[in-house]
């Protein structure tokens, strides 16, 4: 399979994958970037660490100010809460509501099939 | 690795990803979907078949009309020529410009890099 080909097809699992992202988030009441950045809460929490602007901005690969929009938007939606970091005051922790958790389980539940298929093209195992 | 960080770690590449192919698109003068576009023709002309609106709108993920605005203002920027099949006039298809091939070219030679490590964060070869 030449390079282009391989390239489309990447491209096009990709497109559809987030198409159905984008479907699967708005039916749970998320835009598209709210369920990304409730994801990214989700995981960190599951690692036992924080989540803070500064690393949003590196995981989403968005802009500082862009960041911290989603994040005042999200925070009015009651989707996500901000405390200040118990070891330096200047640095604030996000952390999930009781509605963010519920409604990105809900989503990632039902992203999981397309997810699955997703990762077993890209890793060629079918 | 739990589900939720697995997922997270997938759409950190693929938002990197995607944002770097911007980024290189842009300075070749594509728009992002033009950027697609050229390369689903590209791998269709490799594959020795044809390029249609029907074909774009299912490897793209993207509605009829988007389609049709996308190769209309492809055609005006002088990257995509169109012609009508030779075995049903109804149907046209779609080639890369001498100028839409060398921009993709270059856009896709110098995403190289970026792709192959895409890839092999997915594959966990690394």
């Amino acid at each position: 399979m030449s390079d282009y080909v391989e390239a489309a097809e990447l491209r096009s699992a990709l497109r559809r994958f987030l198409r159905r992202s984008e479907e699967i988030a708005r039916r749970h009441e998320l835009t598209p970037r709210q369920y990304l950045l409730l994801l990214m809460i989700r995981s960190s929490d599951e690692r036992g660490g924080h989540t803070t602007i500064t690393d949003l901005v590196e995981r989403l690969a968005l802009t500082q100010s862009t960041v911290t929009e989603l994040v005042q938007r999200a925070e009015e939606a009651k989707l996500v809460t901000r405390a200040p970091s118990p070891v330096d005051g200047r640095v604030v922790h996000l952390s999930l509501s009781p509605t963010g958790r519920e409604r990105l389980e809900h989503a990632f539940r039902e992203l999981g099939p397309e997810r699955e298929m997703l990762l077993r093209m890209l890793r060629r195992e079918d």
